[in-house]
């Protein structure tokens, strides 16, 4: 589905989970067609922002009839790529780590988890959740064999940025970064995707009194 | 600080966060000015779009000159209400719990941790982190003699509605979640963060190949 990709804007990108998410739920309760006002309220969008955002989406809505459920999450699933699944690993397998490899569904995103890495003596050797652990320094070597894509990056903020070069210099695609240091892009193959809980709890304490 | 937050439009406010950090290491780093380029640059957005923002925080900025970097600082913090700490609980001391208890700095957000609970005879009268791990059950006498504003959710999914519920009875401003289950807002009182990890690692599978 590469053909669709280029065409849409990044804005529209960072929404599309939040309609694949919205839509899965509508077909787990049954539902077979929805509107844009039904997505709007559920997403907290305009109905006419709904139906710019869907246009990228061609030929599974009709004016005036509303949104086909199952063909419009196929085709946004295809386009966020969940059907194709993508290697990935885990560097870090301290209590976040743990937490994120315990409760974390990667096949519902597109990625399948091959292996975690630490240096903790401790942890090194033992499976969490599933995941073996293997020493942090064979990365390398396990990069080369398997070919992961991606790394969720889930060490201290203090080994971030070395990672990050590490991981670059072996290929990846992608760093899922929870860390909390703001990895700054460092080449247009690697994206990085900086997840801050500091925005979040920031943008909540706006909110109340 | 409560003059300009009502004006200050949603969109703008999810960028406060990053505006406020940004700054902040500019600060650290000595920098007495900034322009809007570079903050554009810094955020990826565009400069125009950083004037239009910054324009909600009037008088720390001067056409063809920049603004200045602490008292936009300090401005943007007030208006995120992070000079005045509200006290915050944790409910779920499990894996995710205590990673955001070892790892979160609440005090930079505007909040100060008061206390965790969880069900878990292993984990309860402990601390972790510095902080007491009391059991669920002594929740709404806890609220009532400290009056928390905001509950952390860590516990399990299928948790989440039922301790949403419950803060809301007990009058709580914020829910900060972490569940994975996107949470309704129940009342115009109590603001809901949900965070949803898959949103961000669906939007990186679609930007890698």
């Amino acid at each position: 589905m590469d053909n669709g990709k280029t065409k849409i804007p990044a804005a529209v990108v960072r929404r599309l989970p939040r309609y694949y998410r919205c839509l899965s739920a509508l077909e787990r309760e049954g539902a077979e067609k929805t509107s844009s006002q039904e997505l709007a309220q559920a997403l907290r969008l305009t109905a006419s922002q709904v139906r710019q955002d869907l246009n990228h989406f061609g030929g599974f809505g009709q004016q005036g009839y509303g949104y086909h459920v199952r063909p419009l999450r196929e085709g946004i699933g295809a386009a966020l790529g969940i059907r194709e699944p993508r290697g990935a690993v885990l560097l870090g397998a301290g209590n976040l780590g743990r937490a994120i490899l315990k409760n974390f569904d990667f096949e519902a995103c597109g990625f399948r988890m091959l292996a975690a890495f630490d240096v903790d003596p401790a942890i090194v050797g033992t499976a969490q959740h599933g995941v073996s652990v293997y020493p942090l320094d064979v990365l390398e070597e396990f990069t080369r064999r398997y070919r992961p894509s991606v790394a969720v990056l889930t060490l201290p903020a203090s080994g971030a940025e070395e990672a990050a070069s590490r991981l670059d210099l072996l290929g990846y695609s992608g760093i899922w970064n929870f860390t909390g240091v703001d990895l700054a892009e460092r080449s247009p193959r690697l994206s990085i995707e900086n997840v801050n809980f500091a925005d979040s709890l920031m943008a909540l304490r706006f909110r109340i009194k």
